[in-house]
C-alpha cells in the first residue's frame, strides 16, 4: 500500500517551445520526476495551465507532499493559489522546491527573504556533497554524488539560515552552494534540493532520484493538528 | 557621539482613541521609546498617519535599526511601505518588532508563517528567562526579570526556529512563550521581543529598556555590501 | 517484525535502596519503560552493576536506539564504556537521554558543556509545551501535556542550543525549561527529555510514553556509513 | 584604550624542528598572529612548553579571547590546563580556535564529536565564500577571499551544526569545507577558522587578519554572570 500522496507541479512551459527541453524530458519535468516517484508513492500531477494551476482545494487536500518546478513563469502563478498552498504547508503539507523553483512565490513567501543567487549554464559538472550524514534524506547516499552537468549555482543564496543544512555542492568555477536545505514552517517540512536544469539530465540520475524519494518521506505529514491561536482561556492543570 | 541611528515606528491609534493608553504613554509609545533611547542613539520617530507612514525612502536610507509597534491597523500600512522595509532590512538595516508587531505585516512577510499564537489580557504579571547568558543582547541582565503586568502570549508561536533563542516567558496561567528570538534575513538582523502591551507600564521598566538597548547595538549593520546576485562570470583563483 | 532495538541503560540504584522508588518502579526504571517499548520494539535492557554495565561491544553493535537513566551513580560509570558508548553515538546509534541523565558522562561528553541546571522536589505538577507541531516526536501528542507531579528543572539549563527545540516546560513556582532537545552528533541522533523523577509516577504517563516512543523511531539510523576522514586523494569528477 | 584581553596560545613545535615553518614564521605563528593583533587588542602569548603551558589561572582570568593553534602535539595538553580552559570559555572566555586546532583536545571536548575530517596537503589555492554576509565576524570582508596556497580542509567535517555558519571553503580538487563556524558553549562564543597551514603564508593575509580581528571582537564576553545551578528556591514574582 501506499502510504504518501505526492503532487508534482510543473511549470510545463519548456517543454513546449523549447526542443532540447522536449527532448530531454519528452513527457515533461514532471513526467520524468513522477516516473520514479509512483513505484513508492501515489503520484498525481498538475501544471500551470491547468484550472487552478492544477492545485484546487480538493488536490490540496488529497496531498502529502508537494514538488514544486518553476523557472520562466513564476508570476503567472496567481497570488490566490500561493496563499492556498502557503496556509497547507502551515498546515502540515510536506514541499519540495526543486532547482529554478528557488524564485517562486511559495518559495519567497515561506522564506521571507529575496531567494537570489549567482548562476552560470556552463554544461560543467557539479559534486555534491553529503555534510549531514546521518539525515533521512541522505539514507543510502554516500559522501558526495557527481553530476556530469549541472547549472551553477552559487553563494550568497539569500535564504535563511536552514533548520538543517544537508547538501554543499562544489563547481569547477570556484563556486560553492548551499544545495540541500531543510525548513520547518508552521506544522510543514520544506526541502529546497539545487539539480534540474531543463536541459541536463539530472532527473535521470539514480542518486538524484533516492535523495528526492528520501525527502518525500521525510517531508510528509505527521497528522498532528494545527495549534489552535487567538484568545485562549486559562487552563487549569491537575494536580 | 551617537553612532546608531533609530527610527521608531508606532502606529499610533490606541493612544488617540483610549484615555487608558494616553495615560499610560502620554507622548505615545514612540515617545516612550524615545525618551530612553535618545541618551545613546540618534532617535526619530515615525507614525501611520504621516505620508508614507513617515517611511520614506530617505527616512529608510538614514535608518540602522528600525523598531516596529502596532496592533489594530496592520492593514492599514501600504504595500508599497512594507516592500520598501523588507528591501532596507535584507540590505542590512536592524529591524526590532515589539509586542504585538508580531501579526505586522513586515515581520509576517520576514518570517513566512503566519507569527500566530495564544494571548489573554487578565493583568498579571510575567518572568521572562533568559536562556542565552552570554547573548549580547541579555548583557547586564540577570537570570531572569519579573513584569508586573503583562499580557500572556503563549505558544505555540507560529514562527520559524529562531536563529538564536534568548528569552522564554513564563505566565502565572500556565503559559510559556519563546518572547526574545533573533533572527537574520539577508544582512540584516532582527529582534523580536514581547514586552509592550499598550495599557501596562512595560516600557518604563528599566530592564525592559535595558534590552531594548542592546538589541539596538546588536541589530546595527556591519557596513557590508548586499551580495552580487544573478549571472556571474567565473572569477579565475590566483595561485 | 519488530525493526528497532532498544536498549535501556537504567542506573538502577534507587530502586534497591529506597522503598518509595520500588514501590513507585517494582520492576525498576528500566523494566517500566521496558513494559511500554517491547509491543512496538525489540527491547534489552543493561544496567550499572553488570559486566562492562551491560553495555558490551556486542550489546552495542545490536542497539539502534540507547535509552540512559542514570542519578546517583554517573561517576561509577567507567570511562571505558562512556567512550564505548560515544564512539557508536558518533558511528549512528540513537540515543536518548532521560530527566537526571542530563548528569551522565556521556551526556556532557556529547554536549561539552556543564549540563547544569536549577531544581526543585516539590511534588507540584509541570505543563510541556509542543513548541514544534510537525515533528515526528510530538506526533500525537497535542498542544501540551500535564503531569500531575515532577521535579521541577528549571533555566538556565547549561546545554548547547538544540539543534531542533521540541517541548518547553511550565512549573508553577515560575521556572520554564527546555525539556525535549533534539541533538545530532556524528551519525547518531539525540534526543533529552525531561520527565522521570524516580519517585514520580511519569513512566506510568501515556503521553510520556508516547513522546519516548516516537523518539525511539525518530532516533533509530539511517544506515548510512560513516565518513571517511584523513588523508584524502583528489577524487576525479566526471565531466 | 585597547579593551580587550587576548592571549594567543600556540604549540610552538613545528617552527622549533622544521626549517620551513620557521622561514614563513621566524617568530613563531604565535609571534605572527600578536603582529597583526597588537595594534587593536591588549595581546599576550602562551606556548606548550611553558609551565602550566602558559594558561594559568590568573593568565586565564586575564583573558577576554583565547586564540588556539595546535597540530602535532595536542596529546601533550594536560587534561588539567584543557579542564580549566573549558571552564573559562563556559564562564565567558572566547575562543578561536586556528586550522590544525580542530584536532584539539579544547575543541574536542567543547564539540563532542570526533571533530575528524578530510586533509591534503597539495600547495594549491582555495577560496573562502562568505555565507553570512551580514555577520559581524565577516565586516569589511567582501563576497569571498582568495587564499595562494592552503591546506585542503573537506567535508565531512564532524562537528555539531554550527549555531552560526560563516564561511564555506572551495579547493580546486573538488571538496568544500564549512571553514568559519560560530558556537555558543556556556556564557562563551567560539570561533573556529580554517586557515593557517604551518608553510603557507596564510596569517601575512590582510583578510584573514580581518576575519580574525573581527572574530577576537565578535567572541568578547559580555561581562554577564555565569547562571546559578543547583536547588533553587521559588522566587515570588512581584504582582
Amino acid at each position: 500500500m501506499k502510504m504518501i500522496k505526492v503532487t508534482i507541479w510543473n511549470e510545463y512551459k519548456h517543454e513546449l517551445i523549447d526542443p532540447k527541453v522536449s527532448e530531454m524530458y519528452p513527457n515533461g519535468i514532471h513526467g520524468q520526476l513522477a516516473e520514479f516517484l509512483q513505484d513508492e508513492f501515489e503520484v498525481t500531477t498538475a501544471t500551470l495551465a491547468q484550472a487552478e494551476h492544477g492545485l484546487t482545494e480538493s488536490v490540496l487536500a488529497n496531498t502529502d507532499v508537494l514538488l514544486w518546478w518553476g523557472h520562466i513563469a513564476h508570476d503567472e502563478v496567481e497570488d490566490a493559489i500561493v496563499s492556498r498552498v502557503h496556509e497547507r504547508v502551515l498546515d502540515g503539507m510536506g514541499l519540495i522546491v526543486l532547482h529554478s523553483g528557488h524564485f517562486s512565490k511559495i518559495f519567497k513567501k515561506l522564506m521571507g527573504t529575496s531567494c537570489d543567487l549567482k548562476w552560470r549554464e556552463d554544461e560543467q559538472p557539479c559534486r555534491i556533497w553529503n555534510v549531514n550524514p546521518g539525515h533521512p534524506i541522505t539514507k543510502g547516499i554516500g559522501e558526495y554524488i557527481d553530476l556530469e552537468m549541472e547549472e551553477m549555482y552559487g553563494e550568497h543564496f539569500d535564504i535563511p539560515a536552514p533548520d538543517e543544512l544537508v547538501l554543499v555542492s562544489w563547481y569547477p568555477g570556484g563556486e560553492v552552494f548551499r544545495s540541500g536545505c531543510v525548513y520547518k514552517r508552521g506544522n510543514g517540512k520544506l526541502f529546497y534540493f539545487q539539480p534540474g536544469h531543463e536541459t541536463y539530465p539530472s532527473y535521470y540520475d539514480k542518486q538524484v532520484q533516492k535523495i528526492i524519494k528520501n525527502a518525500v518521506t521525510f517531508c510528509a505529514p505527521t497528522g498532528n493538528a494545527y495549534p489552535s491561536y487567538g484568545h485562549f482561556e486559562k487552563k487549569e492543570i491537575k494536580a
